[in-house]
């Protein structure tokens, strides 16, 4: 089977301007082998990338190894802003993973609902949609979309919008992150999760997406499924400890992950994209034509030391 | 968050008639309370269920427990007759899972590429489409797609069709079982592939789909992940064992494990497809409308001794 991987490789030369995304495009025309999506991540400029903003990144450190999150901030400002608060007051630090659905979700929290909420975190308002003023933000792709009328990214993570009511919110692609709640449609951010299986689309709109996993979602994805209800750990199975959740920039630099991570608005993005809509490998014998939102790549990769 | 999850719970009644159904819907909506997929379930007749055939039921033993693999014979005649030839030479006994990528595939193939094929095995024909015949036994939903004009059932498994061409093919769903192939389009049936991540429809129609994971997937999706490039495992990382892979046929009857699949053509089926569409339960603020192809629960349940 072909390889459908390339994250978190560092493309060995990224010095390469957009001409030379075109020039890759030339060559590889002339000489017969298709463009490969590690060809077009070598053809990109260190403008290409970004660095997700420490302030706005978590390290959930689990027994296995640590998960890097990027956060929303401007996506869902109250819900960004009591994770954040959680974190600083080392809420999550001792607290478990309490489900763990196959194909569906990972979930944290605290599994006795005992350890008191740290002032100044109190249930917020639903941030299902992101505000209005995120509507231009949006970066359309035109490819169709099962659920909503239109799809692309917003901010550099998978989203939606409608035309019409000019409404745009995150949508739970892998490895996005968002707060659990019960019926009513306030959450504190208490509780999180992180999508381990095929999209569940049918809940967008319904809870908060605050970000998204960059690195280490496999630490969640091969944990042990829950055999209670909903995929919920029940005795003797023992919940899976996290050891902490802070926040990047409270954590010294030296002990960091950087990372970066393709701009979605840049012009090698769109060549990934093309790459990935129409498969020119000789292995594919049909040519899919279309790329589904949650099928797209979205690159990172690791700095190494000294950049 | 909601439970999305209810396949392998057998309800407990399942006595009912189609009449009840519809029985079910009014008295849910006289009190108020939404109708669940349990309560679908619930309603269902036997006659709604159908027991996979055992000649074409594979058991794949992993160390952690028993996979139950139902096999497509109409849809891909040539490697399922291979995979059955090659389970009954005991090809797989001792073999391995040579390949798990995060959120893509695992893969299971002699890593050594020593083992000899048994006589009767060779590459066959492409089998990326079913036969034009196959055509009129496919079942639509009235949902959009982003890859196919079409999608719906064939013979039980989630497949897609083109109105235009009348071509028909399986597609990969989460569970969904393949044949792995180099360039060429022909295949063996030697190595093998499971989808344990958001569904890789990019891939439909390029390689034969041969069945899915009716129980047992979290042995699969649970697996670490290989370092190597396309998720193989590289030393010291030690491929895990396939204990066995026979056809349920095989096995004496006493250690087999009964199933029972609802049947996509039934009534309750549609029920589930509305219910899971239309979200009216109260903890949805927003109703999707929409059901992606994949998205589509495909209830098993065990049949209980005596039974």
């Amino acid at each position: 089977m072909i390889d459908e991987s390339f994250a978190n490789s560092r493309a060995a030369s990224a010095v390469a301007a957009l001409v030379l995304v075109l020039g890759v495009l030339a060559a590889a025309s002339a000489v017969a082998r298709p463009v490969t999506v590690a060809d077009l991540l070598a053809s990109s400029t260190p403008q290409d990338w970004r660095k997700p903003d420490p302030e706005n990144t978590l390290y959930l450190q689990l027994p296995a190894g640590r998960l890097v999150i990027e956060l929303a901030p401007r996506v869902a400002p109250l819900h960004v802003a009591n994770i954040k608060a959680l974190a600083r007051a080392h809420y999550f630090d001792g607290l478990a993973v309490v489900r763990v659905q196959d194909n569906y979700v990972v979930q944290w929290a605290d599994p006795d609902h005992h350890r008191p909420v740290p002032q100044g975190v109190s249930l917020v308002a639903a941030e299902f949609d992101a505000e209005k003023s995120a509507y231009p933000r949006f970066e359309p792709v035109p490819d169709r979309d099962v659920y909503a009328p239109e799809v692309g990214f917003l901010d550099g993570f998978p989203a939606a919008r409608d035309p019409h009511t000019h409404a745009v919110w995150l949508v739970h692609c892998y490895g996005m992150v968002g707060v659990g709640r019960d019926d009513p449609p306030e959450s504190d951010g208490t509780e999180m999760y992180a999508v381990i299986g095929h999209a569940p689309r049918q809940i967008d709109r319904n809870v908060a997406l605050v970000g998204r996993v960059l690195k280490g979602i496999e630490f969640f994805s091969t944990l042990p499924r829950g055999s209670g209800e909903m995929g919920f750990y029940v005795a003797p199975e023992p919940p899976v400890p996290i050891i902490s959740m802070k926040i990047a920039a409270d954590v010294p630099e030296a002990e960091r992950t950087p990372l970066e991570v393709l701009r979605t608005e840049s012009a090698v993005f769109r060549a990934v994209l093309d790459q990935r809509r129409n498969r020119r490998e000789s292995w594919f014998k049909f040519n899919p034509g279309h790329i589904e939102l949650c099928n797209i790549p979205l690159p990172v990769r690791s700095i190494p030391a000294g950049h």
